[in-house]
């Protein structure tokens, strides 16, 4: 059938064949290309239980650029060689996909049995059990007093709760407040301690995390470092449960990956956290993805929680927006809360006051047990 | 007090005085500048009055200038000009807001008595009144039949709902499905006048509006035509209840200004619909701003939807989604719903089956009246 | 063709087989996976010319899933039926490409004889002939003394220039100055003919087309305006050259299909214009994308030219930017050039005075002619 | 001072004041409020030497509020409070940028002696002194083999180069390919000196800094670590140039905060790299923001270079694009080089081939000394 026709003319040689005799051609056609597919991928197990058993890597992209070479050599038309190659990219994706799904169904973070029942456990604060747990402190550790007002606000709470508080801060501008470091970590823990509340605090570096980690009870890995596959990777190695916070320029399936490498190095106590990310929209600080809380459900097992301070910057919508990832299934709240939001050292703009984090709770119906739990 | 001391050194000339010397200097100078600035805010006023009655433009950037100039050349230290400049330009920016505050307090969009107690009524579908609202249909007409169906299915469900579909549609390929016009207009009117519900269906340009207007209840704007100032106009001198969506580039801000072009020209039945906006998370077809939600609540009475399948552009996810955005404060959802997805002509892979809508609304609680309503 | 004796049949229970005997089976495999992909891809032709000839819609998405069901039907493994379902996707995906390519290659964007090789005309104004084409003016026509300085300016700028000036505009706030609208198209007009120069405008609709195309010699479709299919289909009937602007939120290839609108409606001559997208850095009013220039170049051969002064939103960078896009391969610049920016009706912060203009011009060396030229 | 017989007093009820008069009043009103913003200025002036003499933070938000309550608690018309508070809040900025601009003329990064005549020094290469630098190499050291084959095209190069590969890679996905390490860098360095070449390679956290300064003539910082504070104060107490690459989802104002970091902590010898931000754009792996460099530039004596196949993602348009950085004002290219791209352990489609690499270098015009040079 040559291409001298017009694109459009019909194929001229003999009486033309109708549409439902050229389907059935391709139904055929169909059943032996699968039959070949499925020959081709036992193969490719084969090959997988091989390279597994002489402790060779899976991924071969030479191997595969051989292949659609001597493929390609072969080609006739109509289909041209980007076609080709992009139809066995496709069979070749399927085929590691093949051997990845084993792997991946070993893939920590898809796990479906990786929380326990009863949740991530950071002291008897268990998240992932049911009940919604409330994240809440200030921006930085400033002084004791200032920490005590809130904790002692804090531990009326008649909920599960975790004092939140930075010691070690990662700030844009090098001459900005830096935290108290180690001086308001101890600060933290023995505030924390006072009032039987346990505590979450950012971690930096592989550096600090020794000494982070020796006084808090839950180790936060900012939004900044989520990608900082060493920090990652220490933090596999600690016998702590981490707050992973999502990149505030990071796609859902990175956070997940991110929170693979702790799991894949040892830590299965790891709750992620959506904090918003970067836009066009100037109205809020960043923009809330709400759909990543279900996405995120949908991905994994781990507890998933929302920092509405950060994502929204700004406290007038936060009690609307508490509902929705509420609703949306996350397994609880962060918020900034200080005694003085005006007098904060950082960030005082986004901090609720004391009254307006009982107003919240109030709002989110918090304030009070719930009837069945 | 010279300059020429290094800046960190004390000024010389008599003994240092103490911060709070200082600082009550600060005050008092404080309250002369406030007096001074009421002062001129009067005249501003006398001049907004003077220039009202003679029909002038209040705002006359020229005069701005001359002022500033003046200013200028009068400087000496230690303000730079740009200091100057800055706090000059923001009290203009204060003065032009005080005589537009009376203009925005009578901005339509910000009228606080905009919407009646009732809602906004399409038809006997009363928007904004308490009772979320479902728009739902297929994303295209695309014969009677199809219609029929989905629409015998819509009016079972006991809510308040209106049938969605589109008839013109703004398709980014010029070779794809335009969908039926005229003709997709006529079947939308009759299908759901046979079954007794209302219709919403989008308006591509001013040409074509008054055809459209004569076949359905509700105009809705694209999000690809929030921008389209002539249509806008156009439809403030409709008497049909408009829906106006976001532009997946468009900040809640722009959205509000747009709705303002609607009613500045006669026209305060509209409806604002959030769709998503366009970041680089791959997940979802667009990010769903949630946030959005109660920031339109707070700066106008419209009422406010949600389009979860095109900020979604996923089913698996949206029950959480819509409970998050009712739990946020819409007043509606729009979903797409098709009788047959996967033979759809456009947008298959993200409209619901006729199972999957009733999934949905009874996860969302809305397929039995409320107890209260 | 069975499943018998095949060469990718699974080793029994013999001696397992060597990497290599393996590689060799996976050879054989591809070799009649391909010979039957091209057999089926010819059958798929046959099917393109029976519809064609027939008058039928090429892409039928239910044909396809009747297909993935037979299939799938007849499936063993071990590949699952997702895999083999996302192979035959992307020999779906290939085959209506192969179709499409022929359309593809008669798709106007795309034809490479589309500009005649003195470029496209605009008076004797030809853009993509070799030299940049400046495009400058204020962003409105305010009056016509201003209009009269500033054209006389350009006047004595010895290249290849089109004179720009806006006369209905598109403001995001309703009460923000409009444009004089006709008025301005006549002064617009009446300034260009005393000073032989050649002028582009802004249409905002389909509306006001007809008055906007009688004043002027080529017709701008701004950002806000490039998903307006109904506009873009009516300047395909119109025998002017068009200015197309890429959205600030649209793709390249979006922009590359609002022009193919234009084509395919009947007018060929039409200029591209990159003019910068939304993104999240600050400092410039939009984000340059400079790689858009050679993307478009090398999907089309329509001129493409850059906005300077929408793109950046600042004049101190501009003449490294002017550069930059210059090297890039832009066939034209766009700048706004005022006589008194600090005094304009709008957008004066980012327009260049007469000064300003000469220093840019000189920068770009395109204030003499160019030795070959 | 007194509301009565001020030259702002509103006209009572005489005769009405034409416009004219009421600028009069206007202009001398703001001569007052002029005056006494500069007698507040010298205050301020006064305080910030006090306190920087006490070693008292310049900022504090607790006294700003303060004043703003005295202010507002003596209150009367017509500016409403908020009003009030905004246009103090401009001055209070105005007064922090008095004090900060001070400082800021001693900001590291500003300095403009801070780069020697002669660039900056990578051995004996010189960046930012005319010349532009290439930054050539693998994504990953892989074997010796792969590296000598690259280093010796490289060293044939005429101009100023460095070679780059990454020992310690940054994954995503904590099973891809991390980079051989310390092995990595042993052959880079080994191989780099075979063949009289410098070279440069990321350093991904602080525990591992010393190994890897210990082994390269320069340390690049990628773009997931540009917010690693810990690793930037560390890199500040390493006597060796460090290369800083742009986040992808960081602004030009934080890069440079990133560098202050390190010239802070004692290292002056710092090259900047736009590489590129991540927007909805889908064609390049992210977006070149052009504009970066001449905005760095404007801000900073140090050198900028920009990373082509990470902005880029693709090699069709690298040559239009390098001619565009370097036309904007950039000091140097960095290119990804393979002698196999296809078979690259990561990366290998941004990669180029020595053959590539030669074509681009001769389409820059950089194959042969530049005349003046």
């Amino acid at each position: 059938m040559g291409e001298d026709g017009h694109p459009g003319t019909p194929a001229a040689d003999g009486p033309e064949a109708t549409l439902e005799e050229l389907r059935v051609r391709i139904d055929a056609l169909n059943a032996e290309i699968l039959a070949l597919l499925q020959a081709r991928a036992q193969v490719v197990v084969d090959i997988g239980r091989f390279k597994q058993g002489h402790g060779l890597d899976p991924y071969d992209p030479r191997r595969e650029e051989e292949e659609l070479h001597t493929v390609i050599d072969t080609m006739g038309g109509p289909f041209a060689p980007a076609d080709v190659r992009e139809i066995f990219r496709s069979i070749f994706r399927a085929s590691l996909d093949l051997m990845d799904r084993r792997r991946r169904q070993a893939l920590h973070v898809r796990r479906t049995d990786l929380v326990p029942a009863g949740g991530i456990l950071v002291g008897d604060v268990a998240i992932g059990a049911g009940t919604p747990v409330l994240f809440a402190g200030p921006c930085s550790v400033e002084t004791p007093e200032q920490m005590e007002r809130i904790a002692a606000h804090l531990a009326r709470y008649p909920g599960p709760k975790i004092l939140r508080a930075g010691a070690y801060k990662p700030r844009t501008n090098p001459y900005a407040f830096q935290g108290l470091r180690e001086e308001g970590l101890v600060i933290l823990r023995d505030i924390a301690r006072r009032f039987g509340l346990v505590t979450v605090t950012e971690v930096l570096d592989v550096s600090t995390l020794d000494v982070v980690a020796a006084h808090t009870d839950m180790l936060q890995v900012g939004a900044r470092n989520m990608y900082n596959t060493e920090l990652l990777k220490a933090l596999g190695r600690i016998g702590k449960p981490v707050l992973l916070k999502r990149g505030f320029m990071a796609t859902v399936e990175e956070l997940l990956l991110s929170a693979e490498y702790i799991l894949a190095h040892g830590n299965e106590a790891v709750v992620l956290c959506e904090r918003g990310i970067r836009t066009f929209e100037p109205w809020t600080r960043n923009t809330l993805d709400v759909a990543s809380v279900p996405l995120l459900k949908g991905e994994t097992a781990l507890p998933v929680i929302v920092d509405l301070s950060h994502a929204l910057g700004r406290k007038d919508i936060m009690l609307p927006c508490g509902r929705a990832v509420l609703a949306a299934g996350a397994d609880g709240l962060m918020v900034e809360v200080h005694d003085h939001p005006d007098q904060a050292l950082s960030d005082g703009f986004q901090q609720l006051d004391l009254a307006g984090f009982d107003e919240l709770v109030a709002g989110l119906g918090l304030d009070r047990p719930a009837p069945g739990r």
